[in-house]
């Protein structure tokens, strides 16, 4: 079994509206050393597989096509034996 | 500088319900070795800060009143000097 862990995150010419509004209410609590916030989202996917090869290859398409919006958001992945 | 990665995720005892619908249109891509599916999400945040020490409180703080619902939800960071 395979821990796939795939982090997607606005690329970094993309304005983060969510991320400046965190930001606020962090200043807001009193921490104004935060400069900036980048918000994505994070996904765990368990694969029974026992054949490492060929798995990123499925990653990727999984991740193009389902996970990431591609022209927006990048993403990348840590693969774990479990 | 630091970078702070943030991951926060549903417990275990709490359903899914995103997680299981994109499960679903996994499958749909013709995937069924996988297995399950969690989602949740994933933060960066950058600190301004010279002294390490009292960081991780201050972490804390931030994530248990804002970026997590510490009732359904729990979170894990990892801190980067840049």
């Amino acid at each position: 079994m395979f821990l796939v862990k795939v982090y997607v995150s606005y690329k970094e010419s993309i304005l983060d509206p969510q991320g400046e509004a965190i930001k606020k209410a962090i200043h807001g609590m009193g921490y104004n050393m935060v400069e900036e916030v980048r918000m994505g989202k994070y996904f765990e996917l368990r694969i029974a597989e026992n054949d490492r090869a060929g798995l990123e290859e499925k990653i990727d398409d999984i991740c193009d096509k389902l996970l990431a919006n591609v022209t927006m958001e990048s993403y990348r992945y840590e693969i774990e034996v479990e």
